[in-house]
């Protein structure tokens, strides 16, 4: 596995900040592996992803703010740099529905997903043995409305005792409260079992099932404050038909559900989305 | 082409229908092409789309109420008897955006769409020439908010001398005024471009690139009195990214509206289509 | 759960034949939840599957037999009856690859799957601790080129041993011997990476990169004496483009052939697939 | 619309390539509007598309050779520069299935393909009204065994006077003569019925009616010297069951041709195709 550096760069969009960025690792001796790149005319925005093999590269991850100020400067960058040895730490929060937290672990323990995954929190005890399986603490936590903001408090201190960089919603069926949302913003990540914008809310097979749908979705987006607002990352659908009862949608979501949250989750930790006007950009 | 004669039953569901229709059936020598039931348990309902062929029937079609009526009596059925003689009859109205109209055309033309199309309606011009080469009557009918129910009255004229059993509004851009709707229940079907219920109401394709959903959709339904809260025939997606501008989603758009609209065209003058709580069961 | 039989019906088509069946099951008094049938006009073939709760049907099952004969020898059925009671005992082979395993034991374990899985059978111990987690007896048999014969052998022994209806190849990655195929027809499944009949035998990923194809398959399909030749049962395709390289494939084809492969063994075990003319038909 | 200039580039992977064209382009006042690069690393092989605005671009289109040569010179590059100002003139070859033909002319039509369709080459007289109604010359060619050299050498004479750059065979059912593959190489845009490399060759439909295949396919790809060998350009596919029939798959297909094709072409009169290695890189 090769130690690579990945720059994700926004700003204005203007001439010549392609060749100052290529001219600056070129100048470095950076061996480019992957660049891609988005212009939003309508915003007039400039939005980059560069990833580079270090091994050649000649300056030190501690010198790099300061080598390349100049170039961010001049064109008003917003920029961070992400290193592959650096693994994300994430926490996957979820209830008594399993399915798509036994996908991300057994994606994880294949080698599919390139991160830690060190906490798991439930409000069931239903998922502790599998993650003994795997090896990762489990947390019961259960609560109530009563208990709720006192939980939540427990939870964020798990969060900082596991130095927890991204927290995952595997079907977790409860409501952050605005701190917990504005306390990690761009860092959790839902999966909700619906096309959005339609069926926001709860019960979504439910209304889908009612409403006569042909197909069924599911939908990954980071969280907001306003719930099933935030931006999307990726989604996709299922055909169904008249012969399918709702219990039939449900089974035929968990394939979606699992598939859509996965991906989410890759393109996270692998530092390829990029936020704006509510939106994601990723760079596949 | 065979004559065929189909048959659609709608019935509180119980035991021995199945039994009862075969029996009529067989007695009177019909030589079953396709069959196909539905039960939908919650609502204790039975459906049915039965098709053969008229050449050994020994019930002529002027006798088959009498002959079928005491089924139909002992289960409360809901029934229609369709011919594949007498052709659907079908209006396409349209405005400037002629694709859906261009395509229902050509599959008409090529033999897909087994039905008449002697009348074309437009609030635009442009499609006059098109109506012409496939040798369709067109009429002008240009629309204003004082004008409307002026005509829509020359409308429900057209139809009337045309002999119109179904009206197909291929992005016609225009809402319908519920005397219009309530005049033709169950036979006017409209092409919403977005995956309803998402987005229903004016600019869809905006707002989904607004929303940054990954992919956009198109939906044929049953006009009802509720705009875009008719029964949903069809639906089909198409994946975008953060590269399509509103114009690609036009344009992918336009490959979904076109197929979603044509095969509900095509399963409703095959009398495939059944109709009950705001759903469609397709027997396709 | 309700106990229900089903009664799947293969027979020349003619006249008749619905009618007699809906009949008996009528006097019977059974109650039908599902009924689907299909009529090949090219071969003159009727196939059928109707499904009916047994608590007021007034056959006994071991009468059934003698109740149904005559229906079945007018018509000259092959017919299989089968109870939901009764569940299909299958054995899962397996090699280092486990992601088809693992999906089909948490598939199971969360009630999806109505089958038993006394028994998994591979020529690693990668997936032994995966067995023991989900309480399976792991039986590892390595294989080589001289021990074949003699291996398989033990094999059969073991299906003997558990009573094995059906064995899934999940990703077993060795090719059985023709005494193997011939000892259990319509009973092995497996699944294939690639859409068949494209990229037939080894390396298919390898294959499908190298002719530049947009889009990679999976197959699962019903073993016979020729290889990937057998009646397939479903298949479905992801797409992708030049950025992907044989590992992302690889990647993307493992949600491919876990989702494949689970649908063909649902059907099987819910008796919902007939065969004829190395053909599958699927009543979902 | 603007005028934009599009410069396509393939050459050996190295450090600094980016850097050279960005900067060039900056250097001359580009305002770049798409940038795109693959690399493959297993081949050594850099490929980018950009494409730039040209008013404010201070190099002549007629001098860009000599001031672009000492880049492309130094990394060796293998360049082709479009202009958005000279469309593609392109000719297409049909039989008497003509539902690719209208689909072209109507996409040609409304605005969504950007380029000159000034001859239509039929073995059939079928679509010479179609033809007329746009306006295209249309040429009746019908072809024998013997005449087939004789008439294809008509057809060179056509495509030389009416300075064809791309021959689209939309669904033309005559195997060119390796004389007639070897004139215009990449010059020449197949579309097959089936999903290759399944079901190369005669009746694809029939061959994956026989074979029982889930879905169906279509393959848009250049015409080389091997029938059906030719690098794919778009592929797509569709969902079919044991309820079609044969007729069923052609007309399901004929969706899928219709937009595969059209893909194609418009990727293709855009510049977005770049080949290697019998390949494409599609840079949408």
């Amino acid at each position: 596995m090769k130690n690579t550096a990945t720059l994700l760069i926004t700003c204005p969009d203007t001439k010549g900040i392609v060749a100052a960025i290529a001219q600056f690792l070129y100048e470095h001796n950076a061996n480019i592996l992957h660049a891609d790149q988005h212009q939003d005319a309508e915003n007039n925005l400039f939005l980059m992803r560069v990833e580079w093999d270090l091994s050649d590269f000649n300056v030190a991850v501690a010198d790099f703010e300061q080598a390349f100020g100049p170039v961010a400067q001049r064109f008003a960058m917003t920029w961070q740099l992400k290193l592959s040895e650096q693994k994300t730490r994430m926490a996957i929060m979820v209830s008594q529905y399993d399915h798509c937290l036994a996908d991300l672990l057994h994606r994880h323990h294949s080698g599919e997903l390139a991160c830690e995954i060190p906490l798991i929190i439930s409000n069931h005890r239903d998922t502790e043995k599998l993650a003994a399986f795997y090896g990762i603490d489990f947390h019961y936590l259960p609560m109530t409305k009563e208990t709720k903001s006192e939980v939540e408090a427990q939870q964020f201190a798990l969060f900082d005792r596991y130095q927890i960089d991204l927290i995952v919603l595997a079907r977790y069926m409860q409501i952050l409260s605005p701190e917990f949302v504005a306390r990690y913003p761009q860092r959790i990540i839902n999966i909700h079992h619906s096309f959005l914008p339609a069926f926001i809310g709860a019960r979504p097979y439910h209304r889908a099932f009612e409403r006569g749908v042909k197909l069924i979705g599911a939908t990954s987006h980071y969280v907001t404050e306003v719930l099933d607002e935030g931006p999307i990352i990726e989604q996709d659908l299922a055909r169904i038909s008249h012969r399918d009862q709702v219990e039939d949608l449900i089974q035929k979501g968990r394939d979606l559900e699992r598939i859509v949250l996965s991906k989410a989750v890759r393109w996270h930790i692998e530092h390829r989305i990029l936020l704006y006007a509510n939106k994601t950009v990723i760079f596949d």
